[in-house]
């Protein structure tokens, strides 16, 4: 699903009808690529996006809601290394000053310009550069550029993600994701652009994105902080010509989005697992995700995890904090398929349980009803406190 | 008001006609002091207890919560080397024998036996070694136990700890504690026995203890994770015959909590800073406490104060994931005096704040009404990880 059909297409210019560009204009003091240009050829313009829900949030998400709030964008640009959050009335007329300055480049109306900043908070970012790299990106912008824009969006990643995928009639969908700190529900520290040339209106693009979100990003909690910058946008030009069944368009954005987000979580900070946490057996999904999120931040479990270490009573100690329907007596956790507690007391031992291999699969059985869900976290290691202790995001 | 008044008696040995001992049982892998008793000689045994709202409890604090609920104990008998938590009908009946063998012991009813227990969850306690420990600390009570008493609580703490002060009258209280990972609101993976002369009545006792309390061991929250056994117990004896005035006598049971609740704070695994976050300008007390313990609990603010990194960024960011009254527009963050976010944008100079000192003041002002609270938190450091990726509890 994400292989490359045509050479040096990938990620945001994978589908029919976009071109992108990343260019390095200084913003990055390592001097990498840190400003991304997407842009969409039409005919349509079609757009949908998801924001964090964070209550204190940069002028780029506040720019972006309402940018897309009529259903239409023609382009997206996104820097990293300044997140221009808690920036002040200047850093609101800087992000108005960027879309105004990508409008005139591109020709296109200003409100249908989104503007994605990350980086540190609390900085002003420097606009001379910032301007001087969205014409450079302007004038590069280009079929083969999705690769480019993608490396130019990411901070303390250690590659870039993107994902493709061709759904039924031929159409493509594909995107681009950047974040690996500050993830968690609510949508993380993270930026998304997915692109595709399917032909889907506005208010279907909106609600096939809010469903795959729901269940893919929402579900990804590195390390429980929720960012103020977080967006997700979705471009859909219908290039293709293809107008697809609206069920079968969502599975496949859902698949793109979830490949994505698997991306993030295998390179979060430091993370030397991803652990999957599925809480089967609940009342309702609510309490599925509830008894998920408690385990994925509590800390002592998540060094277990880095230390390998089957701790499944920091597992329990964490589901007993929460409010979801359930007996301790009746709680079944397994790690990698070895059922280690059992009706809340000792299981199998423990020492049959192999943590070594990178991914890790932890079961939590209520035993209180027939749903269920998943969370996707990492462990808590000396990478990650290495990355937030001496790098300032 | 920590000083020793007699040679020798400390903790909860300090108030009169109180003896305790602590003896090496051999539950503890290093070989030492692993078994603490505690009596209260009379004339009255009027004692509280609070226990943890983890709603996976272990045996041992079912047994003491019925103890404590006739508002009478006589003794308290606690182990190291063995949370006995998640261990089945088979630790249950451990505990209850466990009172049984102390009550023989000391000759007085079962019920007025109040049993903790700390160490790993999950696995059964060697109870031939217990029972013997038993004895030999029933044969070593003694007015200067509380030392050998306050050493046989601990875990991964460093030191032990204890707290004494002197009452208006003359009275005396006098406490231990121990914890240092799984520390959180709802109280932590905290055993604490407070003593004292003064004559209080049951009921008495029982509010003054929760109003202590909440305020103290409720506050600090060091990694976010809530035990399975934390339980804080209160006895008094009456042997000075003093009748404290009520307001006077909480004041004091307060002050004793807090000095211990610091020390917990102080001693907790891998910590490099306490951190105190006081949120001011609060609608209520609960937005201030919901708010201190968001920012208490984001790993990235822990991380960076374990890199001497002002990031105020991350405090709001924290807040801002809170259902508090503010207006993003008004938040003021300062870090030991220095206001580095004013209004909600860039404030003075972050490099004037020096976080090398072990404590550190954050202040958070919501601008949104009269109330306040303060949290203690730790940094997240590596020997944080080390102690936990390693050290299985």
């Amino acid at each position: 699903m994400t292989s490359t059909f045509e050479p040096g297409r990938e990620g945001v210019t994978a589908a029919a009808g976009f071109v992108a560009a990343g260019v390095a204009a200084g913003l990055k003091s390592t001097g990498g690529l840190d400003v991304a240009l997407v842009r969409s050829l039409g005919p349509r313009y079609d757009a949908a996006g998801v924001f964090t829900s964070n209550r204190v949030f940069a002028p780029s998400v506040r720019w972006s809601r309402a940018a897309v709030s009529d259903g239409e964008l023609a382009a997206v640009v996104l820097n990293s290394g300044g997140a221009n959050a808690c920036t002040g009335e200047g850093g609101r007329q800087d992000t108005a000053r960027t879309a105004v300055v990508v409008a005139e480049q591109l020709d296109c109306k200003v409100t249908d310009v989104a503007v994605c900043s990350t980086g540190i908070i609390g900085v002003r970012l420097p606009m001379d550069k910032l301007e001087a790299g969205i014409l450079a990106a302007a004038a590069a912008l280009d079929p083969s550029g999705g690769s480019a824009a993608a490396n130019a969006i990411i901070t303390t990643d250690t590659y870039a993600k993107t994902a493709t995928l061709v759904g039924e009639g031929g159409y493509v969908i594909g995107g681009m994701a950047k974040g690996a700190g500050m993830l968690a529900p609510g949508l993380a520290t993270m930026l998304v652009v997915v692109t595709t040339d399917a032909e889907v209106d506005a208010l279907d693009l909106d609600a096939a994105l809010r469903a795959a979100t729901r269940v893919t990003f929402d579900r990804a909690d590195s390390d429980g902080c929720m960012s103020t910058n977080d967006t997700v946008l979705l471009l859909a030009n219908g290039a293709s010509g293809v107008r697809p069944d609206f069920g079968e368009f969502t599975r496949c954005l859902t698949a793109v989005c979830a490949d994505l987000a698997r991306r993030l979580i295998a390179d979060a900070e430091g993370a030397e697992h991803e652990v999957a946490i599925q809480v089967r057996g609940a009342a309702t999904e609510e309490d599925a995700l509830e008894v998920g999120r408690a385990v994925a931040r509590s800390n002592l479990f998540k060094c277990a995890i880095a230390g390998n270490d089957p701790n499944w009573g920091r597992v329990v100690s964490a589901v007993g904090t929460t409010r979801a329907a359930f007996d301790p007596d009746d709680l079944d956790v397994s790690f990698n398929g070895v059922m280690v507690c059992r009706g809340g007391a000792i299981g199998e031992d423990r020492h049959l349980v192999d943590l070594h291999p990178r991914e890790v699969h932890v079961t939590i059985d209520l035993h209180a009803g027939a749903e269920q869900a998943t969370i996707w976290t990492n462990d808590l290691t000396h990478g990650y406190v290495s990355e937030n202790a001496d790098y300032p995001t």
